[in-house]
This record gives structure tokens, sequence and C-alpha cells, in this order.
């Protein structure tokens, strides 16, 4: 299996290269595994997460109909509702410098208004249950993770840090063995 | 099983209502089967599609997991390509009049632009599968009826009907009993 993205991922010991061949749009990531050439990053993390359900943590609940669709509603909750403004204030926070442009200050701060919207949902349904889909860890926590840690690193942690039930989830989700190891390799802009 | 939509939706002599208590972003549609309440329509597409694997189209090609993660990748290129520019278009054609607004032909000639770059990804993808993730119809398919029906009736539907595969590809999907059934409640503007 080997993964493609615009970046060099550093992950335990691997190195990934960009190549954007295999996505007819021209967008990364990709994965290759063996004759099967995946796009779409949600895809590619449904597919690795089925391929490796009864071996690992299993992501998707797929022995539980009911858990499987919750962990769907929060993946949409994360690709249609958080993502795009917290992307929009990491591109701005860490990209645009790079493009040799200066962050747009009333793009971040529209944004901030709409992702401290979403959180407060977070922050209701987080004091009802562990995790996002529920009482379990699954690939819906999961798909926060990459942003929301550089996020961390702004000066807008706030908006994370002063709602408790979110703080305390992000602690848990970034606590886990195998994200710490990502981490390691997660450096904006160099090595 | 119970649906909501912000428009009464009829199909095959049900009536379903509104209702956007059932998701904390006031959001529909919405989904109640029993004690299970789903929102975000492509997670409530895919739980019914799951739900009835066994008994109906298998929309989601369970049984093969590569064939599986490839209805994801065009699931997600439905979501974050095609969606987009063919909304705003539908949008500003249909739903804007009827706020006593003036479509903005600016912002449909620019998703005109978008949405043709998008449907000659989907040319050469048709050109070598019959439908989007291969051989077989599937839930990506789907999700494209319930807009592209409707664009089909505005004076712009050259976007489809000038490419050849896109053509039979659309007039394929639209021929299956079931969305003719469909179809014949989807009456913009209410009747």
């Amino acid at each position: 299996m080997k993964a493609s993205s615009r970046k060099p991922a550093r992950a335990n010991g691997q190195s990934c290269t960009h190549n954007d061949q295999h996505s007819p749009f021209g967008q990364i990531p990709a994965l290759e595994d063996n004759d099967l050439t995946l796009f779409e990053s949600s895809a590619i993390t449904s597919y690795v997460a089925e391929k490796f359900k009864e071996t690992g943590t299993d992501l998707l609940r797929h022995k539980d109909l009911k858990e499987a669709a919750l962990v769907k509603v929060w993946l949409e909750v994360e690709s249609q509702q958080f993502h795009p403004p917290m992307s929009s204030i990491v591109y701005q926070f860490y990209v645009a410098p790079t493009q040799g442009k200066t962050p747009d200050q009333a793009i971040i701060d529209a944004n901030l208004v709409k992702l401290g919207q979403v959180l407060d949902v977070y922050e209701t349904k987080l004091s009802s249950t562990k995790y996002l889909a529920g009482d379990f860890y699954s690939l819906a926590d999961l798909h926060h993770l990459s942003y929301t840690y550089y996020f961390t690193k702004t000066p807008f942690a706030s908006l994370i840090n002063e709602r408790p039930h979110v703080k305390a989830w992000w602690e848990d989700i970034t606590s886990r063995p195998a994200f710490k190891k990502v981490a390691k390799g997660m450096k904006f802009g160099g090595d």
C-alpha cells in the first residue's frame, strides 16, 4: 500500500511522496494498493479502516448497523460543517505566508465565528457521549486530528480549550499512541 | 422509517414532512428509524443502502472491498466536486426567484465553467466504464439524480447532452423504474 500526498509525509519511519496522476482532478492524496488506486481522502480512510477492521481498532463499527450509521453521520459533520471553517483558518495562518501572502484576518475572523458555532454543537454532543458517534472512538473522531492539531498551535486554540467537553475529547483522542506517533512528523512548513 | 425534508416529499403515495429538530445543525433531511435518528444526507442514504443490501440492488457493493471503495471514491467526487457548482446553479435558477431575488448570472456562469470541467472528467471516466464506480449501478450514480434532474430542465442542459458518454449514462440512470417513480413527485416549487 502506497500513499501519495502533496507534502512528503513521514510517519513511523516511512516516507510517502506526492504523485497527482492518480486523481483525474489532479488532487491529493491518493492511495495505491496493488491494482487499486483511490483518491478523495474520506474514501481512502474508509477503505483502510474497512480492510483492517478485524485486526485493529474497528473504526467503522462494522458489527453494528446503527453505530456504523452514526459514525457516517459524524464523518459527514466533519466534512460538511467542521472542515470548511477549520481549513480556511489553517490555510490563512500557515499556508498563505508560505506563498508570500499576508493572512487575511477578516477571513480568519469570519471562520472563527462559524467554527465556534460548530464547536457549540460538539460541546453539547460530547457532554452526552464520550466520542462524537457514541461512547467509542471511531473514524469520525480520527478525521479531526490533522487540521485541529495545527489549529491548537495557533493563537485561536482557546476555541477548543474554553469548551470543557471538547477539550477533554481533544486531549483523549490526541493521547492515543497511534496519533502520538503520527504527530511527531506533523510539522507545517518543514521538518 | 420516517424521512424528514424541508419540502414535503411525495414518492409512491407517501408523504413526509419537515422536522429540523433531529439535526443539531437545524438541517434537513433527517431520518428516524425506530430509536435511531440520522442526519446528513450521505449518512442517511448509506444507512438505507446498507440496511437493504441483501434485498434490493446492492448500491454499496458490499461483497467486494475494492468495488465498495470505488463507490466511496465517486460518492466523494459527487460531494466535493460535482455538487458545489451544480447546487449553486440550481439554487440561482430555481430557488432565488422564489425568494424574490433575481438569479445572479455571474454566479451561474462561473459555476457552469466549474461544472463543465467536472463533467469533462466524467466523460473520460464514463468512456471506460458504464457507471461511475465501474460497470455496475451504485449509490454514487444515484446521488446525482436529484439536482441533475432539475438541471436538465434549465437552458444549461447542453452541458450534459453535448458529452455523449455523460448523456448515455444520464439516460440510463434516469430510465430505471425506481427513479421514474420518484421523478413523478419532483416538481420544484410545488404543485
